[in-house]
């Protein structure tokens, strides 16, 4: 009899399930929803005065993630046409670090009456950046003090990390620390509610949370000296025990049953990272071949047998991706959203209207004007920080630059700047994983971006050097939350005994190979080294411009509030 | 009996004509003429197979500067209703160093049939930027062989100047340069159509050729060393008779009096530059005001008794805007064509449909919602260098730069920022002034941009640190004009004896005076260090990416053409 899995992968603005064969992989069914309240980041979504969120916020709400499940999961079975019982596993992927302050019972204090006007009460996006100053002062204590994990995270932990958000929990809203019974992340969290158990993961405890499988976490005196009020974070509020991709977290409970309409008990995979997941699906399980998740931002991932501190990048976690691995993890926090923001506040209208007239997106039209254009032809240069750096200055308050323009400018040779930035900023961390150890032959890329812009596929290829290939699947990190979920069901119920094999059976690429043009790539390597040469000025001190940038504007808002403007 | 004068100003891309009263300035009509051909930057105007330009080109067509003259003259007299006898003088302004090719009897090689589809014998505009090479050379020899006359222009010549432009027809088109019995400013050859006489003014020979009322134009030695061809340029395509501002170039011909209605032998004044006409118009016949004419480009001008050396400066002409002072220029190449750009290219369909919903001009919008940002709020910072700068850096070939762009940037902050870019501009250019030895106290501007954008005279004012006030007419170099027609009338026939008389009876200000806001002033100040340190990180040679990439620019273009795309 076929068995089949579930996925379901949890984004920045929707959750979407796949339902595929177990035995080779292929997708019966997806199912998409979007969440209603979406990112909060102007005000909550509550009734009465407005509580408006100062700039860098980013929230979510937890009850969105809950209809995700009750909506899509039955969704796909129906569509498929499947035996809900032929479903023998579920796994689920969530952005990370997001998280929030529950009961001891799992009941989130963003719903409670008495949280819900209270902004620190809801998750905290992946994308909140309003722990800046937390992150700084982590940052410092830990170079200090000579704590040994820094070197792990490339010397630098990041305003989006779980302590940052946490510390800044405990210093800005006191009694929602005080009354979080658990502090979360929202993967975890949705596997409890799955489940009825809590349980943790060890990807997120490792990228996002300081934990090592050797070392476990920071010192309770480390986080003494960051706030008395901190000490106990881990023994309280937190926990040691942390299950590993692939695991059985528990069955499928019966109130989760009832949403869902799978059986009770059906396996349900220990949480993951959309990232994370997306490393087998895209056949990934050795070394030297990069995974790159490209969407609103993207996740670079690629394994190593051996450990190598590489400065700069996210983090390095043992078994944090594929067990035996050492999975290196490095990022880029804008770059849909970076072209998403290009076309909602720069793209003239003649461009809309010839866009409408032909019947193409505005993306189609900047995308088929751009790859007309050759390397160099724009005379424009850009540094891809709209939305501070991740990897390698791991620099939230960085601001994004353009340098070249003329009269002569066109929105698509800005636009091909733009996507050129994103690429020089993947070199940048490709380089700087191979300087330390860590190869990187070729890469596949999946996600919305990668699975919608050829042009940017080839620009990558030829800024890189190194051929690009696409995941077979249009939802490839579900379809790794589906994988980890026949892996945690097991070979003798169905599913698969190792990740190795559920990659090797359930995984594919696309056939196309997007090869590096010779002739472009030596332009590029030409416009690279000034990228560096920008790169390195603006984003290690010794022209702080972006930062002071910054600070006046912050000066100027402040001005402006206490003005009630 | 009342008497009247007629100022034309030809501007980039059309010519107005005034009629006042001498008597106190009383503007009686105005009338304006659209070039036919505007400004030529893409292919020439001619039937047949296109005649694509180069990168960098500006081209005019001569005939539509004749039509303004048969068109606008009439129509000012006419709509003021004055008897044309009352005309006593006639000035005219035009754009500079904006110089053709041309017969010994005035035809411009451009209506020649066997010169028709030859892009250099048609006007180069002052835009025309494409002779950098010749510029380029120019400085060099200059500066190696010492040339005495380099430190008057701030050490540096222009791609916009009268020699760069005429060695670029040498080396360029031979066979044009040897056609040409003269190359001329298209300020003295429309005089010379309105006269049947050739007369050259000493204001362009002066700030755009090299001249001083010295040493005269440079040797006959530094010409030949730069081409043997060029050795004998001023004896035998120019002319070393030189007249002043407000003399008398002749009287009206009885072509041109067929053409304008106006009596034969009416005063015509030595042609001028439209900047230059404006400073007595805005009133300024003395030191430490300068005047602005803010429009496409700014031109700075201000007065000194004494003669100083100022780095990077257009130019100091001794006599050259008022007799008695040494002139100073100093310009910004992109400032209204800057937002222009902007506008175009950069602001989305959005604002566009609220614009017209509410019925406003775009620019208006945009003026409306930067206006409520208060300065640094927009955490942005830009370098105005769209279109090369001019001043204090004299270098076409650097590029524009915009820094701490965010996800949440929206185009009003990045309109502001591009206002107060060009306002840092220009407070480079009065703290350079100051610093050696030209104080710059007030200033008045004039001027398209400056009529239109109180937002940008407050910005202005308060990044300058000094009262901005705006002159009275809203046509102030046409009014210029006219009064120097005036004073080539002379006081007996019923214009005025010297330039001082004739500001004086004719110019006013406004009411309005832009006070600089401390508050804002300190905020700028902090800015205005950043603005500096990058100005000189980029434009004095640190980081010269700039010109990388116009020269990856160039390559990429250039392998496009050859391969017929």
């Amino acid at each position: 009899m076929a068995s089949y899995a579930i996925g379901v992968d949890f984004g920045t603005g929707s959750g979407r399930a796949v339902l595929v064969d177990v035995a080779d992989g292929r997708q019966l069914a997806t199912a998409v929803s979007e969440y209603s309240h979406g990112v909060i980041d102007v005000a909550l979504p509550v009734p009465g005065p407005a509580i408006v969120l100062p700039p860098d916020w980013a929230l979510q709400d937890p009850e969105d993630y809950l209809r995700v499940l009750s909506e899509t999961i039955p969704a796909v079975v129906r569509a498929s046409g499947v035996d809900a019982a032929q479903v023998v596993g579920v796994g689920i992927d969530v952005t990370a670090c997001t998280m929030l302050p529950v009961r001891a019972d799992g009941t989130p204090l963003a719903v409670l009456p008495e949280f819900r006007t209270e902004p620190h009460a809801w998750v905290k996006l992946w994308k909140h950046h309003a722990a800046q100053p937390e992150a700084d002062l982590i940052n410092t204590l830990a170079r200090a003090t000579g704590q040994p994990w820094l070197d792990r995270y490339g010397g630098r932990i990041s305003s989006e990390w779980f302590f940052s958000k946490a510390l800044q929990i405990l210093r800005e809203a006191p009694a929602v620390y005080a009354a979080a019974d658990r502090l979360i992340e929202a993967a975890d969290w949705i596997v409890w509610r799955l489940t009825g158990v809590e349980t943790r993961n060890a990807c997120t405890a490792g990228y996002k949370a300081l934990w090592s499988k050797r070392d476990g976490f920071p010192d309770r005196s480390f986080f003494a000296a960051l706030d008395p009020g901190l000490a106990g974070i881990v023994d309280e509020k937190m926990s040691r025990a942390l299950g590993f991709a692939g695991e059985r977290a528990g069955g499928l409970s019966a109130e989760a049953a009832a949403w869902t309409g799978l059986p009770v008990g059906t396996a349900v995979a220990i949480a993951n990272v959309d990232a994370h997941v997306a490393v087998p699906a895209a056949t990934v399980v050795e070394a030297g071949r990069m995974v790159m998740i490209m969407g609103t931002s993207t996740c670079h991932m690629v394994l190593s047998a051996d450990e190598h501190a590489v400065p700069g990048m996210c983090g390095h976690v043992e078994d944090g991706i594929i067990p035996g691995f050492f999975g290196y993890e490095a990022g880029q926090s804008a770059v849909g959203d970076h072209f998403a923001w290009f076309v909602e506040n720069a793209v003239p209208e003649a461009y809309g209207r010839e866009a409408s007239e032909r019947g193409l997106g505005i993306h189609q039209l900047l995308e088929e004007k751009a790859a007309r254009l050759r390397p160099g032809e724009s005379g424009l240069l850009a540094l891809d920080w709209w939305n501070g750096n991740r990897s390698v200055l791991v620099d939230a308050a960085l601001g994004g630059l353009l340098v070249g323009a003329t009269l002569a400018t066109l929105p698509e040779e800005i636009y091909r700047a733009l996507i050129e930035a994103t690429a020089f900023g993947t070199r940048v961390i490709i380089e700087t994983f191979e300087a330390h150890g860590v190869p990187v032959r070729e890469i596949v890329a999946c996600g919305g971006l990668a699975d919608k812009s050829p042009l940017t596929l080839q620009i990558y290829a030829d800024i890189t050097g190194r051929p690009f290939r696409l995941s077979a699947s249009d939802q490839t990190p579900a379809l790794g939350s589906a994988m980890f979920g026949a892996v945690a069901a097991g070979a003798a119920a169905g599913g698969h005994a190792t990740i190795e094999a559920a990659s090797a059976a359930m995984a594919r690429l696309q056939d196309r190979v997007y090869e590096p043009d010779a002739g472009n790539h030596a332009v590029y390597d030409r416009l690279h080294r000034e990228y560096v040469r920008l790169h390195d000025y603006f984003g290690r001190g010794e022209n702080d411009v972006m930062k002071v940038l910054r600070a006046l504007r912050t000066d100027a808002r402040a001005v402006g509030s206490t003005a009630g403007r």
